[in-house]
């Protein structure tokens, strides 16, 4: 974990006993690091957005309970042990409770201790099954993000005739956004370590503009040439010859590939397709929803029109005229045959030979 | 001009000796019109970006000298006149001395005055003929846009078959913009009082905002059903059939029809294009330039990395990550390929039976 810290950046530093996550209310400001003691600590920080993206919010709530439990002198049973733990776990998932990946992510935990407990009567015993598992998600997070990067240069290199290639992206989805290292910025960090990259480029992001304050942020920290541009700019940049691929993430894969990710995307998309440049999405196997046949079930949130009404993603002074009327939806779904492959911490889903992502199969393959 | 008052926004108030220019750096969040007695007054409105806009502001030049020489009592020859005016004249082009309509205006009026003084010795007649050159800039321009607004209405409410359709447009092109009315907007404007707009739609026109700053204000201001979206949602609202028809304005029209126009119009001309959506350029024939063959000889302006950085087009507060390389393009050229017709004052450009724009034909024909 030292060397992958020289390298690139780390939002979440744990290590036994102790743990600390980059304050992202400051970014792209200040780089501040908060020094997580307890659950309660833990519990403060997701309410108060100091951590976001989901993978994040699950494994930082998971780690400030380890925290605690490993500085802790506790006196009591097995049992007491895993009430305890379940008990403090039921708080902290409480601090985001709109967030599913914490909802799973605390029930899974509470059913390992409560397990666990059945077995033994040495509480340190359950205290230690609680820090395998919470630990462990921190681990498997960043090597399933590794493994993507891993597959995704490989593909986005293999297909090219030049020595070094220039990748957009769009949003966040990077060492904020995950336990670390990232999805989509994950597979330009590879390039990058591997010498293959030229120049990543990204787009601000409109309206949260989650590009030019996290993602840029992350660029700049980990020393990898890049550009920000308008999100308006991306086809004329295509247009120019400076785009060799385009990889994005993903919150949702439908069953057949159509994908829903950060409004912008699709328009992206429709750009490549035109300009004859290969489109990626790069997310872990847990984006893919097997049980929707295709992008047109997915339900689209729309946010506060406030975000393009005022600066600072709604927070700052009046940007918009008064009276007018928003659409601000948080996503949109690229349908399936404008995407090139979608990239896995078990491998490449290409099109078979009829022409379509076999999803399923792959996952049946992979399990 | 009353009427037009009551019902479409109106930047330059002018009737023989009173002008008021609307303070577009107050807008949208205020209202103010400035009252402006001299040239004096017209060069600090200009140089203070208190009207912007090629055609508004050399039109704002010469009607404050015209409210200077209706109020004041002068004593002189017919010489004098002329010596007076086009003095003031030089002054008012050093206002803002990159602006080619401005220079071109008032080295137009200055022969005017100067021919005048030749055939007489009475400084009122010098004056007069001044005033109505003046005064006939505005009149033209706006009746120009009624025209554009007028002919771009009738072939967009043609092609289709519903009864109300909804139009989406870019950057800013109204009454904020030119004289009056404006191009693109003025073609919003038409078809919303000829009852066959159902909504408008806007984008915020990343990065100076002119969309949700000025376009929004002017649209809401007109009480026309309009909706502000981010440039990147565009694709997925013409995905989602919300959009029967596009119409953008021009800063330079080449020969064949390329347009060069404000970042993210290729965009959305792209977007049209994949979903089998008109798109229209409206501009008055003063944008062709026929010296340019083709926009690969367009020079695209490369703006200041401000206006990605901080908010508020670069005055404002941090917001991308330091250190960030910025690409930031004022223009792109929208190839004449993805251009379903170009609306001018004196009629549509549409393609002849080889496929293209026959503009030198067209300009010839009705000059």
């Amino acid at each position: 974990m030292a060397n992958q810290a020289a390298i690139s950046l780390q939002a979440i530093c744990y290590s036994r006993g102790s743990l600390s996550l980059l304050d992202q209310r400051k970014l792209p400001q200040e780089t501040v690091y908060l020094e997580i003691h307890t659950a309660a600590d833990g519990w403060s920080a997701i309410r108060e957005m100091v951590v976001r993206g989901a993978p994040a919010i699950a494994i930082s709530a998971a780690l400030s309970l380890a925290v605690e439990v490993s500085n802790s002198d506790f006196k009591g049973t097995a049992v007491d042990a895993a009430s305890f733990l379940v008990e403090r776990l039921g708080y902290l998932e409480s601090s985001r409770p709109t967030a599913v990946n914490l909802s799973e992510a605390t029930v899974k935990l509470q059913n390992i201790v409560k397990k666990v407990a059945e077995t033994t009567s040495n509480p340190e015993v359950v205290f230690q099954a609680y820090l395998e598992a919470a630990e462990i998600m921190l681990t498997d997070d960043v090597a399933a993000n590794k493994s993507i990067g891993c597959h995704g240069a490989a593909i986005i290199a293999s297909g090219l005739q030049t020595k070094q290639l220039s990748v957009l992206t769009h949003c966040n989805t990077g060492s904020l956004a995950t336990a670390g290292y990232g999805t989509a910025l994950g597979v330009i960090r590879a390039l990058h370590s591997g010498g293959q990259l030229e120049r990543a480029y990204c787009t601000e992001t409109r309206p949260f503009n989650q590009g030019s304050r996290l993602t840029a942020y992350e660029l700049v920290h980990d020393k990898i040439p890049a550009t920000l541009i308008a999100d308006s700019s991306a086809a004329a940049l295509m247009k120019a010859g400076r785009v060799n691929a385009i990889v994005v993430g993903a919150d949702r894969i439908a069953a057949n590939g159509d994908t829903a990710n950060k409004i912008g995307t699709y328009s992206l998309a429709v750009a490549a397709s035109h300009h004859g440049i290969p489109f990626y999405v790069a997310a872990p196997l847990t984006s893919i929803d097997g049980s929707m046949a295709s992008g047109e079930e997915i339900v689209i949130e729309e946010r506060s029109p406030n975000e393009l009404l005022f600066s600072h993603g709604g927070l700052g002074e009046r940007v918009a005229a008064s009276g007018i009327d928003v659409w601000n939806p948080a996503f949109d779904v690229t349908p399936s045959n404008l995407i090139t492959a979608i990239i896995t911490e078990k491998g490449v889903i290409t099109r078979n030979v009829e022409g379509f992502f076999a999803i399923t199969e792959f996952m049946e393959r992979t399990a």
